[in-house]
């Protein structure tokens, strides 16, 4: 990987010359500084006709993920929100819950104890509220729940907890002839009911985690079931094997904010030619979550470093940022 | 499903009154008939702007089987072509292939004594063939292998072996709005490397069968193995599920050749509003092969019943298409 802030800082320098007069700001929710003047030059290293490390339009393949990269992943990931409403919504029909962990607690409201019981635990909770139906089914459940979901802290609509400095840095990816593709530990069936409208990416390019799927035909109408078994956990490790199931080719381009996205972020510099890495660090406990190297949600530790020894770009959230989340509707 | 055939009728007449004229029509390589009438109507009905059955762009998915709907089949698969040719190729760091089954049977040209083994000897050859590389080494290989592979019977290059009718039809539907990709019971890693050159479909629009990668950090370089164990079978009631996978939406057109894809345009034609299925027929024994119930490759007899009872479109190769193989270049 050629470290764009030693060959580019020049054209950096001229590009943000043009980028401060605020209407042709392609990314007005970034404060001028370090992060955006790299973003700005990597692009222009890339997409530029007659730049020596000119990419094709069909190459530029930009990666992001999305928990804590797009949307808030605080105070829980907002699908265990929806796992949490959907037991409630389910169980009059489990009479035998109140006496059955992890259900007893969550329905007293105890997330704590009820996630206590580690990873078997959250498996039962995904289980009971992610299969059972058919795709379709599950495709209007999450809909109709994000359409009125608030966020538990700040009561803000659900989907409007997204990073609008983020939704322009797609944008502005686009407009310069990228495919931006969400590649996420979250599950993929959660997230593609509503990425097209929020963030401008179609289902087919959303890589997340699955469950199996099985078809039948029901009363002569074929349907895909959900089941009740992992598929495929796109975290980790996984971010590279999703990303070459999916998209069978690297991105030039990464963007995470936890040691979950390392391993992307490592295969995508580990490729030919300009490449760009990206960490948005939590820092900025006012306007949203300031947590890094300890924390249970979103940790990032190893990616930190590793940030720093590769010259990858860090965002500064409190610093690099003048907005973090879009204005009200 | 509505037919269209009745639906628009009038329509499909007076757009067929356009492609008459040679310099205009987009599917030179099609007689007028029924089948191109169809597919002349359907995009009308879904594409016009003021259609009551108006289709908007992003949902304009058309899937595509690959091996004897894109390209030929016969006298054997052309991923088979390659692992055999592999075989051969490794066959001198494995002196024990020469008493070993399938490999022995292979080797000295005998496909059929060696398939004779049934499916576990086409896993041992796909195991060894297909495995034990990375995603990248075997990207080159098959690159490799393609750029000179003939045909065994008509010795032209393989990727010359594409239906030109079908090369047609890609292009109407891409001018059309429609994103297509390829949904094959085919190795997904063998088809992208050449899928983009050959269709204009790009690797991330390829779903297909695949095995297991492992994520390996080599010298501190990141690699994706692969390893030799079967990840997803992407035929019959997979194609559905292999949709659902990496498209997330249904299509609203679906395009194939046998039993293997009926699934694919069950699901297909099971969506509301405007749908399209056809059928690729072979019937050609004297410009490609005939065949259709009783081929042990690409069988196509349910499918045959099915789209006679839903009105599907089926192609009759040797009426319907003025050329099957665009000219040598």
């Amino acid at each position: 990987m050629k470290t764009i802030h030693s060959t580019l800082a020049l054209l950096a320098i001229a590009l943000a010359s043009f980028s401060t007069t605020r209407a042709q700001d392609p990314l007005p929710s970034w404060n001028e500084g370090a992060a955006k003047s790299s973003i700005i030059a990597f692009v222009a290293t890339v997409a530029a006709e007659g730049s020596p490390d000119f990419v094709p339009p069909a190459q530029r393949i930009a990666t992001f993920d999305n928990d804590g990269t797009l949307w808030c992943e605080q105070p829980m990931y907002f699908q265990l929100l929806f796992a949490i409403h959907r037991v409630g919504v389910l169980a009059p029909q489990h009479p035998e819950w109140k006496d059955k962990e992890p259900f007893a607690s969550l329905l007293r409201g105890d997330v704590k104890a009820a996630l206590a019981g580690g990873e078997k635990a959250l498996m039962e909770i995904v289980a009971v509220t992610h299969s059972g139906m058919t795709t379709e089914e599950f495709d209007k459940t999450v809909k109709d729940w994000v359409a009125t979901a608030e966020h538990p802290l700040t009561k803000r609509p659900l989907l409007e907890m997204v990073y609008q400095p983020m939704i322009e840095l797609l944008g502005y990816l686009r407009a310069h002839g990228f495919k931006t593709f969400i590649v996420s530990g979250g599950g993929i069936e959660f997230m593609r009911p509503w990425t097209e409208q929020v963030y401008g990416i179609p289902p087919e390019q959303v890589v997340g985690s699955s469950g199996k799927l099985k078809w039948e035909m029901v009363d002569g109408k074929p349907t895909l079931m959900k089941l009740p078994a992992i598929d495929f956990i796109d975290d980790k490790q996984g971010k590279p094997v999703g990303i070459q199931k999916h998209i069978g080719r690297r991105p030039i381009a990464a963007f995470g904010n936890s040691d979950g996205d390392l391993q992307m972020l490592q295969w995508t510099a580990a490729g030919p030619g300009t490449r760009f890495c990206l960490y948005v660090h939590h820092t900025d406990a006012e306007r949203e979550f300031a947590y890094d190297r300890n924390s249970h949600i979103g940790q990032l530790d190893k990616g930190l470093d590793e940030a720093a020894a590769k010259g990858w770009t860090v965002v500064d959230m409190k610093n690099d940022w003048k907005t973090i989340f879009p204005p009200p509707r």
